[in-house]
C-alpha cells in the first residue's frame, strides 16, 4: 500500500510557503481539493471556526453531514496541539497566534478503498500578545473522511 | 523586530523536502547551522536520542554545556508533541514512527540581542506496527539557546 | 476484599437508562444514597456547579465539609476527562455538551473499614454548537470519601 | 437528524451488564455488529491489541483496510482516556487494569448519509497491583467509520 | 475555617531542607506524623513504590485498607506532576530523577470534622541521564484520608 | 559540574516562608536577583501577568528582549502545572487560587560557561471559589536565560 499523494506535506506546504516558492509543487495540486485562509487570535473557538468556515464555503466538506464535520474536527485538534505544545489554549495562558491554514482532501493510498483523507495545517507565530514577542509554530492533522 | 529567518519554516523544509525539491531555498541554508537525519522505533527514547547525537556530531550545540541541552531537549519534546498529537507516547500506544528529522542554529530576528535560537523538525509517519498502516505527520519546536 | 456493589456501574445506569430500563436494578438503589440531574451548556464551570448543587441539595454529601466538596470535585473532574477524552474543555473547543448525570454514594467494600466511597457519572452527547452534529459520550469518577 | 440506535449506550452496556442484565436490550442488538471480549495487564500494548483482534477476528472491522484500522484505534484510545482519567498509562504509573470491552459497528443516524460509525467501551477495574486494592473504570470512544 | 498545620509547606520542607534548615521548624513537626525517603530512577514505578513503601513502613498509612492507598496514590501521582511538568513519564523521555520526598499526615482545618489529611513532596533534580546535566524540581499533592 | 546556587530551592522559600523563617537564609539571597509577589484569580491569564510584570518592574528580566519573556514564561508556564497538577486551567474548573510567587535569577552552576538561569516558585492554597474550600499548592518551574 504505497502512498500516492501526500495529503499532509502539501497541506504545510500551502500553508507555510510564498505563491512563488509553490511553483513547484502546482502540477501535484490539480489531484486535490483544498482551500487555505488566515487567522488571528487569542481565542481557539475562532481559529477552529476560521478552519471550519473555509473547509465548509470551498466545498472540502459538505455542510450538513455530520461525519465529514466530525473527521474534520478532529484534524483540526490535532493540528492544533502541534500549534500549542501544551493543553490546546491560547488566550487563557496569556499566548495569542496568528496562523496561515490550509485544508486538503484527496486520496493519498493506492488501493482505492483507502477513500478520501483530510489533513489541516496551520503556519504562523505563537506568542505573548505583544508584537515581536513570538517565534514560528506548525501543526498538522489528518482523519479518514 | 522584524524576524530575518524563518527557522522554523527552514526545519520543517529540511525534514519533509525532497533534495531537488530544497534547490530553491539553497541561499537561506548557507546563512545557517543545521543537520539532518533518520530515525524509525516505538521508542521515544531512541527518537530523542537520535536527535540530539546528530546535533552534538554535526556541533549544532555544544555536548558539555547543559544550557545547550536543555534548550535542545525542550525543543525536540515540544516537536514531538505536534508528531504524536497526543501524550508523547509511541510504543506503549501501539505505534510506530518513521521520521526524517533536522535541527537548524541561527538568528532569527533582526534585533541582534535576540541571539541565537533553535529548532527541531520532524516529518514522516506514524501508525500501527504494520507496514502501511500509517499517515504522516509533523512537528516542530523552537527554543532560545 | 470482594465488593459489594458497583456504585459505579450504578451511576452509569442511573446517568444512561430510561425509568423503564432502570426497573431491574431498582432493588440494589435502596441500598444507596443518589441523586440525577441533567446539565446542557458549553461552560464546563456550569457542568461541574450543576452535579455539585444537585450532590449538595439532595444531601449527598455535606455542602459545608471540605473534605467531602474535595472527594466529589475530583470524582466530577474524572468523570468529566472520560466525556472530553481530551483536555477538559468544551466550549473554548468549539464543543457542547448535553448531558444526565447521577451521584452515588455508598460503602462498595465487603470489609467495613473502607467505608463510603462517591462515584459521579455522566452520559449524554458532545459535539459541534449545532444540533444534531453531536455523538454520545460517557464519563466515570470514583473517590473515597 | 435524531438518533436511530444509541450504539455507544449499546457498547457500555455490552461491556458491563451481566449475561441476564442485557436480556432487556437483546432486540437491539440484533440491529448491529458488535464482539465482546477480556484484558487484564499492566501493559497498555496489550489493552489494544486485545480489542484490535477481536476486532478484525470476529469482522467488525475489515481487517486489511488503514481506514477501518485508523476509525478504531482512535476510538479505543478515547474509551482508554476515560479508563485511566489521566495520560493513557497503567504499569508506568504503577496500576493494573481488568476490563470487559465490547466494539459495536452501526449506523446511528436516521439520515442514512451519515453511514456506520463504530464505538468501543471498556468496564472494568483499575488500581494497585494487588488483589482488592481497585475500584472501577470506565471508557466510551466513537467514531465514524 | 481557619488552616491550623500547613501538611504541605511541612512535607516540602521535609524534602528540601538540610538537617540544620529544619531546625527551625521541629515545633510543628511534632504535631504529625510523617516520614522521609530517596530514590533515584529512570523509571516512574519505582518513584511511587518508594514513597508508598516508605509510607507503609512508617505507619503514615494502612497497610491493607484500599481507601489509604487510593488516598496516597493520588497524593503521589499530583506531586509527580509538579516533578515531570508535562506528562507523568521520565525513562520514557529520555529523563532521570534524583529525589527527597516526605509523606506528612495530620489534621490541617480547624473544624476537627475535617479531619486527617496526607500530602507527598518531592524535591531533587530531573535532567539528561548524564551527571549534571540537570536542574532541580518540585512537586506537591494533598488529599483527604 | 556541581550546582553552585540552588535557585530553585530559594525561589519556593520566597514563596512559601514568612519573613523570620527566612533569616536563616539571607546570607544566599545576596548573590541573587529575585523579586516577590502575590496574586488571588479565577483567571490564569491573571496570574501569569502578575509574574511578568512584577519581573519586568523588578528588573529581573529585560522588558523588551524577546529570548527573556520567552524563557520567563516557559518557567511560569511548568510553575502553573504544579500548581494546577492537572491542565493549567482554575476558573474555567470552577477554582481559584491564592498564590505568593517569586523570580530568581543567577548562575546555579559551577561552571561559568553555563550562564544565567531563571526560576519561579508559587506556594498558596487552590479550591472552590468559597473561602476555606482550598488546600495548599506548589509550583516550581526553571529555564536557561
Amino acid at each position: 500500500m504505497s502512498r500516492k499523494i501526500a495529503i499532509g506535506k502539501i497541506a504545510l506546504l500551502l500553508a507555510s510557503l510564498a505563491e512563488e516558492e509553490l511553483d513547484y509543487f502546482r502540477p501535484t495540486l490539480k489531484e486535490l481539493s483544498f482551500c487555505q485562509g488566515k487567522v488571528g487570535s487569542m481565542n481557539m473557538q475562532k481559529v477552529i471556526s476560521a478552519v471550519e468556515t473555509a473547509a465548509k464555503r470551498n466545498g472540502i466538506i459538505h455542510e450538513s453531514l455530520y461525519r465529514e464535520t466530525h473527521a474534520l474536527y478532529h484534524a483540526i485538534l490535532e493540528a492544533i496541539k502541534g500549534v500549542t505544545r501544551d493543553q490546546p489554549a491560547i488566550g487563557e495562558m496569556s499566548r495569542t497566534v496568528g496562523l496561515r491554514f490550509s485544508v486538503v482532501r484527496g486520496a493519498p493510498y493506492a488501493n482505492e478503498a483507502e477513500g478520501e483523507w483530510i489533513s489541516v495545517a496551520f503556519y504562523g507565530t505563537i506568542g505573548a500578545p505583544v508584537k515581536g514577542l513570538e517565534h514560528e509554530t506548525i501543526g498538522l492533522g489528518i482523519n479518514h473522511i
